[in-house]
């Protein structure tokens, strides 16, 4: 699911951590770090704050102090905002910890995603329980128990999915592209490390082999652990899973073997940027057989038009096929929905505007019901606002 | 625009004061209020605080006292974070105050929505300045300037609208049903007092005389004041505003006498509860020619399928001729998405999803283009995910 570089505002015991804080600095997001001296807290929300987890400064410069602050409780109330934790969840590296932890949030109890790629707003949850929490490789992983919405899992401080809506999303993001061709064979998906897309593209009857390459193995062993019903895509035979980069797995893989490649991505700004750029398009459009298809997410078409406008001009450049857009309702990403970008190499014509497979329902039987995709919200995807579209088919034709 | 009873968290500088706060009881939203004594705050943020805006409480059982509160901000940060306020703006009486304001939010500088129709989430907008605040005769009206959504209208707590997302709620609440149908002559708006409908509506050439039924003359002062691209709707010269109460308005309307009724309502709890009951939908059937159309807001499908549910039952036994369900995304409404009841009475046919009257695009030669709705977005509304579809087409045959 989406990541992007860490946003969540992390705050800790120790006298030289720091709160983060973003600001914009010629159009390019500053984040700048705030010695935790200069905040006090309560007893009580003192003892319920988090490990520390810090990492690199970006850009200090042009950075004022009143952006993202955490504020100050009153005793009176702290003991009861401060949150609920399982401490028999494993820590970071695995082990028991007695340690109390909770979000560094601008809200007490409540988890707030707040990042340059959105900024001036903010979406916050409750927390009931924070479930776990840990540093990988790669990024922070965070699971906890939201009042409404479930189990949700957050990466880097971004939230990947919510038990209550991800099925729009993994549904969206595979049955675009698989429904599309006739008997997809052999499906490639790069991320994707809860298995959710995994659960999706096992409905499939026709698939023969589905290998996947994520860069996360913690992402994969957390999912299995809090997420079963969408981890279940790992318990299909057909699954293969490759632990590593998936730019490098693409760049390896033989010309011309893969039905369709679902690219299941972070944002593009930090480690995540070159999975929007030329190159590997590229080695996707290598790696797929002629009238092959990808799907990759896409932004918001009311947050990110310059960057739809650019990957479509790459697409355009690189897929000699279709190229099309298409979008729908998340209600925990940001602006409540995600766009994809759908191609489709040289070859046997792909009109992705009307599905041609459709779905076995007796895959329902073991992965669970379709809550979302349905053949006439497949072709309604493709419909677009007007200040979208108008944008969007100039550089697409 | 959506209204719901009061939700933001007022504070004020008097020692009566409270902090409202909201608890599920028995799975019915219960407020009830705290003591602003309670609470205590650095200087630089109390000379900051609105005046004081108190409403009645509702049922205070089963209260806790850790759901909302106001965080407290560290001096060395407060004033920074206090919103800088147009103290030239007119105030809740109209007359000039020096009084500074700003929004009572659970994050400083910002704007929280929270409501017992949205429990355990929150969307925040960063604010810029407060260009007006008011209290009409039915409720609180907030105009602030965001750091990225331009100019927002909130009435009792609720955004209404901002101008980066308006484009899309007022483009389908009116062109879904006016699209609908060859040459509407005759259109009634009950709601709506921002004036983005009438925009809308007056884009039909056909269109002969358009009434409209606000209750609320505040919220039309304050649009004209501050929305002159949404208000510019009150200067067609077909438009005939009767401030008044829309359910004795549509009572007193001659039987047969409308083309199109749109319902630019509230939430169906407080005031607006009757919009969504019988006896109204009974009105507007009353009100409209055979083979004419209503068009209501009608909440989310995320969130709201039980309210969806018997909306969509009512309307099946009052209105004859064809009922569906669409819905739409708006970035800042909860969810980020809204639906709309789409009914038509006995008479000709009515197929909502194939529009068949165009809007002429010499329209946006006054009213400016449109920014969202097209033809093809018009039947992809009806298009809706599995989980909703099930449910609504259960209780539409």
């Amino acid at each position: 699911m989406k990541l992007i570089f860490s946003i969540l505002h992390r705050i800790s015991t120790s006298p030289s951590s720091y709160i983060f804080r973003f600001t914009s600095h010629q159009n390019k997001p500053t984040k700048t770090l705030i010695p935790l001296s200069r905040f006090s807290f309560s007893r009580s929300v003192v003892c319920s704050l988090p490990k520390l987890i810090t990492r690199a400064t970006m850009d200090a410069k042009d950075a004022s102090a009143s952006d993202l602050k955490r504020p100050r409780e009153e005793d009176e109330f702290a003991a009861a905002a401060s949150m609920e934790t399982d401490n028999s969840a494993p820590s970071a590296n695995g082990d028991q910890t007695k340690e109390p932890a909770c979000f560094s949030s601008v809200i007490p109890g409540w988890f707030s995603e707040m990042s340059p790629m959105w900024p001036g707003e903010a979406h916050s949850l409750k927390v009931e329980k924070v479930l776990f929490q840990g540093k990988s490789d790669y990024q922070d992983v965070i699971v906890f128990q939201s009042a409404t919405y479930g189990k949700v899992l957050v990466l880097d401080g971004v939230i990947q999915l919510t038990e209550r809506d991800e099925c729009a999303y993994q549904e969206m993001i595979t049955h675009l592209p698989l429904c599309s061709i006739p008997n997809p064979k052999k499906v490639l998906v790069i991320g994707g490390g809860d298995g959710g897309v995994l659960r999706e593209v096992a409905r499939h009857a026709s698939v023969e082999q589905i290998d996947m390459c994520e860069i996360d193995k913690m992402v994969v062993d957390v999912s299995k652990q809090f997420f079963p019903n969408v981890a279940i895509g790992y318990e299909d035979p057909r699954v293969n899973l490759v632990i590593g980069d998936g730019v490098a797995f693409l760049k390896n893989a033989a010309e011309g073997s893969y039905d369709a490649v679902i690219v299941d991505s972070s944002d593009p700004i930090g480690p995540a940027k070159e999975l929007f750029e030329k190159p590997f398009f590229q080695s996707v459009a290598r790696a797929l057989r002629p009238g092959g298809v990808v799907c990759t997410q896409a932004e918001s078409l009311w947050l990110h038009m310059d960057i739809i406008e650019d990957i479509v001009s790459n697409c355009r450049e690189i897929f000699k096929g279709s190229v099309n857009y298409a979008w729908t309702s998340v209600p925990t990403y940001p602006s409540g929905v995600i766009g994809f970008m759908l191609c489709s190499t040289e070859g046997p014509d792909v009109d992705f505007k009307h599905p041609v497979n459709p779905i076995d329902e007796s895959s329902s039987k073991s992965n669970g019901p379709l809550k979302f995709y349905n053949a006439e919200i497949h072709s309604a995807a493709f419909c677009l606002p007007s200040f979208a579209k108008k944008v969007i088919e100039s550089k697409a034709n």
